[in-house]
């Protein structure tokens, strides 16, 4: 038996046993364990490592003395008592990220957090060169949100076994779908770790349609499909850095039914303790993000201008987390100028939404960032990274303004207003400002400017634009008192 | 009494009378004639055009004899009877533009008619130095069908008086909307006529909401529109080359029900013996394009993709008349690039549909194009000739193809693919083509070239290409024997 001692807040308890290898584990027994502090109790179910290995993991969200009591239907593993101390979380550890004030997100320690994803399917699944190349090529990327998939992806430019299997058993064997491979899952932990540690969320995909019975990890039946969910959450959850991601393209998956979904988020939400972000993709069909169980949305639509109406009809953050990639190959979603790539990523931006980036250029290999991760060859991360930049050096509550129809606009009325044009060119721009004095700045967002303009604008003004494509303009209300200290 | 004695087929029979100038004959008078030719009969209603003068006319379209009656409840005017003879049209003269095979247009004679329209809203209230340069521009421009206004508009680079107006009265005075102005209508008559001489459509809007009030002819009331469009109709409907637009953005104009509409809409059903085309354009909510008097769609989308589903659901064809306007005017929809507006021409055509052109660029004198006329500044309008051209050179039944979905396809199965491939750069596609061999041309729609590729493809065929932008293919079986003469 291990206890670690102390845990830092939203860090991983692991509390691990040995017990029973005969017969299989994975079913025949049942492992869980009860956290306590204060008047707070958590449920957290533990899972067969192999080897005669049971662990529970527990993210403590309150500092102090914590204590837990296992809950097995085997002796062994049954009423082990213990306790640990949760200790203040260290620097850069913010918690998991939630939603906050309806249509956004946020640290759990109040940290604002403005998701700028990325895609790479099955990076983890790569070689191990590759997915170095990976996590370098993210550590100097502006980017903070990762959908990757759990299963491996059987596709365009994805022919390829992978190097093992979730799954014991082969293709050539059959797999038992009743037995987990422990290795596969503790790599995917140790990538979802790597992720956290470069401070990226884990959009992780439960499941999806690119199998087509090839593995069958596509059509597993309903038994089949909750084992492997409570299995997975059980080693996850603890992780605060990772979202669920029920499924990508979920349409495409024609085995399952509508009630399977919304079952299986039921499933997903019973079992997280920790209440990560919930939410699925979809590629023609929408799933009802109004439901009580999803978190936020995570659509698919090359339209991103849907997202305010989107953001309006739920209620909730929507993520287009796909609108299509950067890059050159025979599909209309994979061929994107990276000049439309960015436009797409600031127009769902400034209609209140968070749009996802993926790249997907001809590889002499076969290397696509979207699937496999490696190198970024396009020229539309940079202009992410410059959105980065003027977001963080924006209030963190402007919010999308509805009112502005010619423009997609974030403000904070009478204070701030923050305009994108796109694929406008426009000549000029008129505004009726409320009282006060406002400063401007040209903002070109490919050539990556920041601009000032000349002069002070009241009341009715209006501005001069150089009728080119992909502009914003920042405006903000000028502080007389600063004003006068800075000779203004 | 004035008979003209020959008549082309389509062409205009007038007949003109002396009657009662006291009162007021619009209101007053009821006049009229039948038409016939064998077992043919046709009523037209006749107008007052003023200092007693009462005039009726007709597009007859049978060739050979006519015979009419007039008839009037005023004794002057009624039960005069005539004949004229209906000659074969002139070249040129193929009659008006009906729909043809559910979606598609053909010229009554039979000549297929693809509809490339532009924007010119009120060029005809114009100076005449203005209108004659728009009608040179239109002379040597690609344009076939030009989208104008019957009355005058109020509103964003609009906002001069008209040198006159529909109704008698000024705005000082007030209107008489019981008494028409026919010089109004004769001056429209003349340049509705200008079009045709051009083999240009005039697709006459007939109601609008951009006065709001100012000279209330959007507020007339339900027996002043009726008025109106019985008066309108009698003066214009035997002029071919005329389409009625019940209003341009319908939605806009609040003072009507949405029955007023239908009822608009039969009451030029009723009046039209000729059967020209019939639609109502849109602003944010489309009319039912379904409902049985209207006979293709006229619809406003920024998204021209649209245009296949709307096809497919009306069974009717469909004219995106404004998806924005090349230009940099400070408005969305009037500042895209030409790039952007040659883009979504082609898209909208490649999918099935047809799509209209404008521009509005900023001008020293206030003089856009599409509202004034004039000349045109971007660089959209050659690429549309090059595409007017290029639908010349392809069999006339080619038809939108739902199957291919990553790139809108004009194709006969077997025989002819013309796939546009618009913001989509990609490297390469892949096809399999069905028996028989196949050539290809490379076509660069912004550059206007059109390269035959190297080779013949059979079968599973993959076709290199150059990652840009813009390009369309256009493949074609060879035909063997042709081969065998040519030596290929």
């Amino acid at each position: 038996m291990k206890v670690t001692k102390e845990v830092e807040r939203w860090g991983v308890f692991e509390l691990s046993l040995a017990g029973p290898d005969d017969g299989n584990p994975f079913v025949d027994i049942q492992f869980g364990a009860r956290f306590r502090i204060g008047t707070q109790e958590f449920e957290a179910d533990g899972f067969y490592d192999g080897d005669g290995v049971y662990r529970v993991r527990f993210m403590p969200e309150t500092e102090g003395v914590w204590t837990y009591t296992t809950v097995s239907g085997c002796r062994y593993l049954d009423k082990i008592v213990g306790e640990f101390h949760c200790t203040p979380p260290s620097a850069g550890n913010h918690g998991p990220v939630r939603v906050k004030d309806e249509t956004l997100f946020g640290y759990a320690d109040g940290t604002r957090y403005f998701p700028l994803g990325t895609t790479c399917y099955v990076w983890h699944l790569q070689d191990g060169e590759l997915r170095e190349k990976t996590l370098q090529t993210l550590k100097s990327s502006p980017f903070n949100k990762l959908r990757m998939c759990l299963f491996p992806k059987s596709y365009l430019f994805n022919p390829d076994e992978p190097k093992h299997y979730p799954f014991d058993g082969s293709p050539r064997d059959g797999f038992d779908l009743a037995k987990f491979n422990p290795a596969y899952f503790g790599e995917l932990e140790r990538h979802v770790l790597a992720l956290s540690e470069l401070g990226i969320q884990a959009d992780l995909i439960l499941l999806h349609p690119y199998d087509k019975g090839r593995w069958g990890f596509d059509r597993m039946n309903a038994e089949q499909d909750e084992r492997y969910l409570r299995y997975t959450l059980a080693r996850l959850a603890a992780y605060r850095n990772v979202w669920w991601s029920l499924a990508n393209e979920y349409d495409l998956m024609t085995e399952k039914k509508p009630e399977d979904w919304d079952r299986y988020f039921r499933i997903v939400q019973e079992c997280d303790y920790g209440n990560h972000l919930r939410s699925i993709h979809n590629c023609r069909e929408r799933y009802d993000y109004g439901k009580p169980w999803v978190t936020h949305a995570s659509i698919q639509t090359n339209d991103v201008k849907a997202v305010s109406g989107c953001t309006r009809n739920y209620g909730k953050p929507v993520v287009i987390d796909e609108c299509g990639y950067e890059g050159n190959i025979h599909t209309r979603w994979g061929s994107l100028t990276p000049e439309e790539m960015v436009c797409r990523i600031w127009e769902g931006t400034f209609r209140g939404g968070y749009v996802t980036h993926g790249e997907t250029y001809v590889h002499p290999d076969d290397i696509l960032w979207w699937s496999h991760g490696g190198e970024l060859h396009g020229a539309s991360v940079p202009r992410i990274a410059f959105l980065a930049r003027l977001l963080a050096e924006a209030p963190d509550s402007i919010k999308y303004c509805t009112a502005r129809y010619d423009a997609s606009t974030l403000e904070i009325a009478g204070d701030f207003y923050f305009q994108y044009f796109g694929p406008h060119r426009f000549a000029f721009r008129e505004f009726a400002f409320p009282e006060g004095t406002y400063k401007a700045d040209l903002i070109d967002t490919w050539n990556m400017t920041v601009t000032p303009l000349e002069g002070r604008f009241e009341g009715r003004s209006r501005i001069e634009l150089p009728s080119e494509l992909y502009y914003a303009l920042r405006i903000q209300r000028v502080n007389e008192d600063s004003n006068a200290i800075t000779g203004e």
